[in-house]
């Protein structure tokens, strides 16, 4: 593997210590050679080297499944760990920064920006101000990245003078995921998706991403976001890109990204009166998960009472394209619902004829379902034949379990993209030009939802949203796949 | 259950004890009510009620799933079971039989002919003499119906007098299996399959059935009937039209055989010049099966030293129609070939443009695979990614196994088709127009066969056919199936 240094801003936050970190330990220990690997965490805290690494330690033991962690394994890991104490928001503390790199020479170099989005120019900034940027360094942006068009063109204008666009790896951990690999890999790698992949045989699509926590002590800093800037702008319209896309010349980076944005730039603008018909937004009261009372989101610390922020989205899309024309693409996320659930729903139309009787007397569409949370998993819902004596049918599933059908140990999301960055692959990063058709198709509803006296719809939490979000695709005359 | 009289004809044969008798008391086991069930076997052996029956066990305790015989149960059947010693080519005979139905009043008849071909006009006309022809009658006509065209519209001429078309099952028990009966299902029962199914999609079909067996003992009657007789004309052609009808407007019995009729009367014509291309007949000479020297077919018992009877068929087919123009259908079917294997293989076209690398560097298109021998299921071969790092794709399945889906003891297919019979459902069965278009199709390759000096290939006993049959299919490009 080749040698890299890694410098990973909000080196000691949340997601360095569920994700990023256990991603580089996994991949640290199954790599044959990782002696030129050199990772510097840098945060605000000033904690010795001894002190990060036992917190480190400790991330990784809760982190990372029992059977991938040993000490030993740790201790090797933790020779190529470092941390740096250091003040992002102020060039001069750049300067310690510099020394580290004063013989590093050729080598890759990474700047994981794992830190809230109004530092990233600052930061960016002060690394080109202490002369750390080289012609073979990266940034990797974290998401959210903006709050809205102007604010996500003024950090892509300002880290775009500073880094070419070739050394910016604007991440989305959904691209990440095997069974989003795996749909990619279906839709391409076989002959079979192809004619069936269409306004002609897709009946709707459904794109759910919920989550059962609520704001998680993060309260101060999700009441500025909501759900629509938190997942809408990024996954799920991303997870929609992968599905819809055309297929690409070629599996290098551009050539998807180029397909990928003219699906962004295909989704139909939504009017005000579409927001109000086609957008629902809520935010979740007191209810009970799983058996258990939890407080309501205005009752979560650092919330203002007055909060018209949503902890729910529920859209439908369509794209204005040959392909997808009238197809309906549903969009739903919220936290505290009902189960931990993400998944891809393509329903195809049913059979135009039925001529065979169904075991239970309903009819239903064949279903592809591609699960990333609880499980990774991807099946096709058919009809066959009830056995016996009688031609009757019933659902049945073909499932291609990735667990299953080998024994190797999949990659989590980070491990496959923070190696990407390492080699230079920017197929599953999104270039400058996604972002910006993303944010524009977002902008309006952000806008319908900022005016006075527009507030989110109430739901009670262990719900699966609220009832205006079962009525958006009612009228369509569907339904969300619940389980 | 209906009460109902079934009269076996052939009732001590090969037919009747290895999948007759054992069908009909499964059958009998399972239905909680079979009192009206009276079954006679009639034989030319003069034998007792009490040896036929003797026989009838030890048959059983062979040939039905030791888990599914039991004495109790044997002694039930048995009590429906008689046996009449008759010379079925001697009308006068038949008083006998008549006797046992003076007080059966409107209770279904079933006339079973598992005799060879030759015996079928006169029994029924016999039948009919003796009076035991009613309205509620049924007869059923094992294979083969006839040894040529000519042959065969004498015998449903000369049945057709006596009994209606509906009171006729050609019976071809290939029908009756499980996964062709979810083929249809899946076919009509899904949405998903159509748009794949036809010429923009489907690279080749190959139908196969071969046995590992010779013609144990059987060789003098085998050896006036041939492969092309014993298999192509009944199994696999009607495999075919299962495949390649259209979508019936309905399950109905004449509904399907107007559209399977459609599909043989599609068959385009093999002039003489296709014949020598895109037909090959073998015959095996000696060789080994599974490690045991087996003879040659000149060596078996009852053949001729000079015999030019084909045991291997392979051909190449196609409809002159819009699905299928262009798509080759590849039957084959052969004796002592290398393994036991039935099955059904719809190769799709390869993707039009590969962009993911594979895994072993090589190229294959997806596959639909409907196995009936050794195993029941049913699979669909796709690739799918390598879990891990790299973007390739490797050949996976995803399976449908009949066993598995359900805890129900599946059913043999003679169980099927014996309870249409009682039950008077057509579908399943062969209508004369369906048996004429078959004959008529291979008709010129009998006669090109037969032309003075025309002798078939030789193949080792224990191979996959004569070398010919590989390159019928190299020629397009393709290869057969092994595994």
């Amino acid at each position: 593997m080749t040698a890299f240094d890694l410098v990973l801003f909000g080196g000691t936050g949340d997601l360095a210590m569920r994700k990023l970190l256990p991603a580089l330990y996994q991949r640290h220990r199954d790599t044959a050679d990782a002696a030129g690997w050199r990772i510097i965490a840098v945060g605000r805290h000033p904690i010795t080297r001894e002190q990060f690494l036992a917190r480190a330690q400790e991330s990784l033991r809760r982190f990372v499944a029992a059977t991938d962690f040993h000490d030993d394994a740790f201790a090797r890991f933790a020779q190529c760990l470092d941390y740096r104490a250091l003040d992002a928001s102020r060039a001069e503390s750049f300067g310690d920064l510099a020394a580290l790199f004063a013989d590093a020479g050729e080598r890759i170099r990474v700047f994981y920006l794992a830190t809230a989005p109004d530092l990233f120019v600052s930061i960016c900034e002060s690394l080109a101000a202490a002369g750390l940027v080289t012609p073979q360094s990266r940034v990797v942006l974290e998401k959210p990245l903006g709050r809205d068009l102007a604010s996500a063109n003024r950090i892509n204008e300002k880290v775009g003078a500073i880094f070419r666009e070739d050394q910016i790896y604007r991440i989305d951990h959904y691209l990440g995921k095997e069974p989003v690999q795996n749909l990619v890999a279906l839709r391409f790698g076989n002959a079979l998706l192809e004619p069936l992949w269409s306004r002609a045989w897709v009946s709707n699509v459904q794109i759910t991403i919920a989550e059962t926590v609520g704001v998680e002590g993060r309260g101060e800093f999700y009441d500025r976001i909501g759900a629509l800037r938190d997942m809408v702008q990024n996954h799920l319209l991303q997870l929609l890109c992968i599905l819809a896309m055309e297929p690409p010349t070629s599996i290098d980076a551009d050539a998807v990204r180029d397909e990928k944005l003219k699906v962004l730039r295909a989704l139909k603008p939504l009017t005000r009166e579409d927001i109000t018909t086609s957008a629902v937004r809520g935010q979740y009261r007191a209810g009970a998960i799983d058996g258990e009372a939890v407080a309501g989101y205005l009752d979560e610390q650092g919330i203002p009472s007055t909060s018209s922020t949503e902890t729910f989205v529920a859209l439908k899309a369509e794209l204005g394209n040959w392909r997808w024309a009238g197809v309906p693409f549903y969009l739903r996320t919220g936290k505290r619902m009902q189960e931990r659930l993400a998944e891809i729903v393509v329903t195809f139309r049913d059979v135009p004829h039925p001529i065979l009787p169904t075991a239970s007397g309903a009819r239903e569409g064949n279903k592809l379902v591609i699960q990333l949370q609880p499980e990774e998993s991807l099946s096709l819902h058919m009809m066959a034949k009830v056995p016996g004596d009688e031609m009757r049918v019933r659902p049945v599933q073909l499932g291609l379990d990735f667990g299953d059908t080998v024994q190797t140990r999949s990659w989590d999301a980070y491990e496959r993209l923070l190696m990407d960055v390492i080699r230079g692959r920017l197929t599953l990063f999104m270039r400058r030009d996604e972002l910006d058709a993303a944010w524009r198709w977002v902008e309006p509803i952000l806008e319908a939802w900022s005016r006075p006296g527009d507030r989110p719809k109430s739901y009670t939490a262990g719900s699966w949203g609220p009832a205006a979000a079962s009525a958006l695709i009612a009228r369509d005359g569907f339904g969300w796949r619940e389980e």
